[in-house]
């Protein structure tokens, strides 16, 4: 595994001052197992055998939140990252290749950053097969690698990353592409609902807050905005791989929306048709009276990003601009 | 469950300063599944019907770490902390009550803090059935109530946490035990050597350090010294859940290591066998010629510790106890 690629520790030339940081779960229920045998087991090699009895009641399906607050607040409401399909909070931290990433830019902003792993990802834990008993999807490494906009279509995926055949001009950091895919966790394909209810317990713990959610994360968003419209405001739906039920559209009426897609979508027939479903989706926002801004980054000279947006070479560029629409919506001060 | 114990984001009176923090994997391999069928999948309600091969390379054993470099550094190297089992770095984040965690703490210490998710928990991920037969336990709210020094022995547990019988004198935060084990996240039992793997290769990272382990982290943390004693500056071995490898022990004769246990210990024969083969393992480090210091938590007129000391309502207290014994071994400036 090419550990070299990857900064150790990054030193920032200005201080990240916080006057708090730390972290909480959220949401879930109590499940119950019952009917299961009691076992031995030796829990360290070298302990004693003890007896474990699986039946009981369980803690599932709560969320792990991760919180930077800093000294200096400039936005107005908390800001609450919400990542892709596949993955966890990880997406926002550092970039594969040891840069910073958005959770340390929208500090630097003055955001008071919440940081997700969504419900059954990560710190977020899964529940036993009882409760879940379908599998769950693992990814190997040439699947994003192919579908993310990275590779030039079926087989430029390659264990080399100098072999790897690239898309001409792509902004995603490829000498460390191993390093994202040591990010990607299994997910299930039965548990949107788990999932939405627990961001819902989210906002509804925080109140006010504005949603900036990438990918399977932006259909969550909208689905939390329509259940919560009075307390979302603003969603930022970075390449939202579908929107929400576009029968409760109208309900985020007043709730401004960005819609931000990167480059290479219209070659892409996955991508265009999740920007179809988003622009179809918007148009039902906008014709109930909402707001959608719709950012096509290559529109701006943005160009080459992956979908991996927050993790591109450029990926700070690309922060600017959603902050520049935050501060527009007055929703930050003015740096 | 009871969401309105754990606090939403606290707050200090004292900012922290880093001058960087972010995260990275480290370790692993890739594994390689083949012979599997080629299935259509819908990756989200309402999107398209995808092929997905599962054969191919998969990224699997790495570890997560995440780091917080404070902008006054006063330990001399880095300080790794290890959580024990079933659980993740969330360990030392914000306890389940709220409070600040010892990532906090260190952090105000002065250390460069790197927290990690054992290799499987966690950000960390975990691999596919293929390549990991063996399912993972997960354990009812009730085993660590009962197992980890809280509840006053078997059926103390109780949903709800004022019907609960709870050791007099404990310490651990009772009211928000839900939220501990919110906390927790499956574990394998056949996986030791990969997660040894992935925390020596964060050691031949980082170079010297400092590690300081909870429970089977211990246990990890000795095996990891055995293998590089020559980096490992220090043990903090926080109710090692066994030891390493008495055979082993005398390579560790340079490693200065700080046993700590908490109260009740003698009372639970589980805990009374690990703090015998925790003293057996010291015994044959000092028989070496190496140096061990023994803390008893009581002996220090700090009493009734539950086996998740760092969460417990003095936490703040041990830390202190720890980082005094790291200031002797000349590891960290003064205060």
């Amino acid at each position: 595994m090419p550990d070299e690629i990857s900064a150790t520790a990054t030193a920032a030339n200005d201080d990240i001052v916080l006057r708090g940081m730390g972290s909480f779960h959220v949401g879930g229920r109590v499940a119950e197992i019952s009917g299961k045998p009691v076992r031995a087991m030796q829990r360290q090699p070298g302990g004693p055998l003890t007896p474990f009895d699986p039946n009981g009641q369980y803690a599932v399906e709560q969320m792990y939140v991760q919180y930077f607050l800093p000294r200096k607040r400039k936005g107005r409401v908390p800001l609450l990252l919400w990542h892709g399909g596949g993955l966890t909070g990880v997406t926002y931290e550092s970039t594969p290749d040891g840069r910073e990433g958005w959770v340390n830019m929208f500090l630097r902003y003055g955001w008071d950053v919440y940081n997700c792993d969504a419900m059954e990802r990560g710190r977020s834990g899964f529940a036993p097969p009882e409760i879940w008993p379908d599998e769950p999807v693992f990814l190997p490494c040439r699947d994003p690698f192919e579908r993310f906009r990275i590779g030039d279509g079926p087989g430029s995926w390659n264990p080399d990353p100098a072999k790897a055949r690239v898309i001409p001009g792509n902004q995603f950091p490829v000498e460390a592409y191993t390093n994202f895919m040591r990010q990607a966790v299994p997910r299930w394909l039965s548990t949107d609902d788990a999932v939405i209810a627990a961001y819902v317990a989210l906002v509804d713990k925080l109140g006010p807050c504005v949603i900036l959610a990438h990918s399977q994360g932006g259909a969550f968003a909208f689905r939390v905005a329509e259940q919560r419209p009075d307390k979302i405001k603003a969603i930022v739906a970075i390449e939202s791989a579908t929107a929400g039920n576009i029968v409760d559209a109208p309900k985020l009426k007043d709730v401004p929306v960005l819609m931000l897609f990167g480059d290479y979508v219209e070659q892409h027939p996955r991508w265009a048709a999740f920007k179809s479903i988003d622009a179809e989706y918007a148009d039902a926002i906008k014709a109930a009276g909402g707001q959608v801004d719709w950012v096509d980054l290559p529109d701006l000279g943005i160009k080459g990003n992956s979908h991996m947006l927050m993790q591109d070479r450029n990926n700070a560029a690309i922060a600017d601009v959603i902050q520049q629409w935050l501060v527009r919506k007055g929703l930050s001060d003015e740096q």
